[in-house]
């Protein structure tokens, strides 16, 4: 749940006087996202998303999310591109929070992913990796393996809490990903969050096609292997509810992606050492949110475990081929 | 927060098809209201509200609910209105739920309440009085006087927990409000729950003044004494942050409300017994919660204490003077 920041009818007037978007008719919280306050804002010209940043995302690295969000949209990816006040800035502040006005996004994303969404996704991944390639600016990604045993240290003694076991197998996998992840593959700019709550799609009346009508939701986004971005969508679309992995989901991603930016053939025999660290980032997350989260706050728990379960099956696998491919 | 229920993309669609208003573009959760999902939902056409009942609105009730809706919007009252489906019906289902479509509201509630709103809202409350007096159905208020004692004794027991000698206080009270509760005030259709979180206001651009743009969340309407309804919102209007009762508010609010309906001698009279007994209903319900919420539930919690306070100020009245009117 959103809506952290109540913001008062004169500060809001006060803010949208600042941009020349007409007064305000409309301004709605809305229940979705964790880490920062949205409303749906509608003014005289239409319809647009305010968000005000909470202590989560870091001052110091919005200049680089709104700069890629305005990159991405010159470029004509759909994602929401940040207005600009009449002063010619983008990022300001509301209710003593660093606040943005960006553009609205039609499209709803998918509460059950199904396979018709599987190569668009692929397809709007790879744009988004072309199109980010020339964005100058570089944010080293600070939840990637050099970050994972601190991250693990702090949670070590009480993760047998979570299930018996868990912090051994932990340490194990770590010493295998720290030894073996790979240095040379193609880096670039990645989204590093590409769960389904971040893509919208929309259906194409002509063709009844569901289509990728935007990407949301930057503030993961950093300097990295690209193919990286690949595994943690292998991850976040490619599991069904009861746990299996749906392997026609993987090859339709991955087709999809390969289509605009084709892998390497050592992208492809690292994939499944890539999506093993994928899912060990989000276990790692989870595991410290899940153990750090106060039980009366307002916020749904994530279930650690179930990425304990997705490294397990690519631990299982003995190539690429295990994702569908060739 | 709301949105309690997800609805897949397949059955939102499916849901629409049943309207005259084009397709979905866009579809999201609205983090406001306690009761019921809310979503607010873009079309071909434009914005409106899809809202899904959940199980503290009673099913039995909704015809009573959205005819009163349809009543008052049809006699000019900005409220919203539920749209019919291609079938003629306006209440049908989603996700094994009740659900409707309803007309969207330009305007915001306000988080600051300011001299400014209460004279709008008192005029707001008595039209909805006026245009309501036709309607047809009835319904019964089942938190008013005869329903408060129930509710006490479930928490009785516990009360003390809350603060010490409160067991005592509610009983003695309602002895007090049980003897004397009026039952020859004008009745008619109430709102019953009309905070300011259930009224829009919009600055009008002419004069620079706020005014009321539509009352919401009718699901506590009945059919009760008028000028209880006065007496809700004397409480949920007049105090301030810090527990002041801010008279000038006060006889804005009864004097916004006097200038379309008149209120008789034996109503003004019985204002100050009316908001002990308005205070009483408020203070129970939110103890009931207060006792009743597991503390991981992704509810905030209301203070019964405020409205302890707020019965204790109007006890200590002597008469309607109290209110700043004559």
């Amino acid at each position: 749940m959103a809506v952290y920041t109540e913001v008062s009818d004169e500060e809001l007037a006060a803010f949208v006087a600042g941009y020349d978007i007409g007064e305000v008719v409309s301004c709605k919280g809305i229940a979705e996202g964790v880490e920062n306050t949205n409303y749906l804002l509608q003014t005289e010209r239409g319809p647009s998303i305010l968000t005000l940043y909470e202590r989560r995302t870091k001052a110091a690295d919005l200049p680089f999310f709104l700069g890629l969000m305005e990159h991405l949209a010159s470029r004509g990816l759909a994602c929401p591109t940040p207005l600009h006040g009449r002063d010619g800035r983008a990022l300001r502040e509301l209710c003593h929070r660093p606040a943005v006005i960006v553009s609205f996004l039609n499209g709803m994303w998918p509460r059950r992913v199904t396979l018709e969404h599987c190569a668009p996704l692929g397809a709007a991944l790879a744009e988004m990796h072309l199109k980010g390639a020339d964005f100058p600016l570089v944010r080293r990604n600070d939840l990637s393996v050099a970050n994972w045993r601190p991250l693990f240290e702090l949670e070590r003694d009480r993760a047998d809490a979570v299930k018996p076991g868990l912090a051994e197998t932990i340490a194990a996998e770590l010493d295998r990903l720290e030894g073996e992840w790979p240095d040379d593959l193609p880096v670039g700019l990645i989204h590093a969050d590409l769960f389904p709550d971040n893509v919208f799609f929309l259906r194409d009346k002509a063709s009844g096609e569901d289509r990728v009508s935007g990407l949301i939701d930057f503030y993961f986004a950093c300097t990295d292997t690209l193919a990286y971005d690949l595994a943690i969508c292998l991850n976040a679309w490619c599991f069904e509810a009861d746990g299996a992995f749906n392997v026609t989901k993987a090859r339709l991603l991955i087709n999809g992606y390969r289509k605009l930016r084709p892998l390497s053939a050592a992208e492809l025999q690292a994939l499944p050492l890539l999506a093993r660290g994928a899912a060990m980032r989000f276990l790692l997350t989870r595991l410290y949110d899940w153990l750090n989260t106060p039980s009366g706050a307002m916020v749904k728990r994530k279930d650690p475990l179930e990425y304990l379960h997705k490294l397990r099956f690519h631990q299982g696998l003995g190539g690429p081929g295990g994702y569908g491919i060739q």
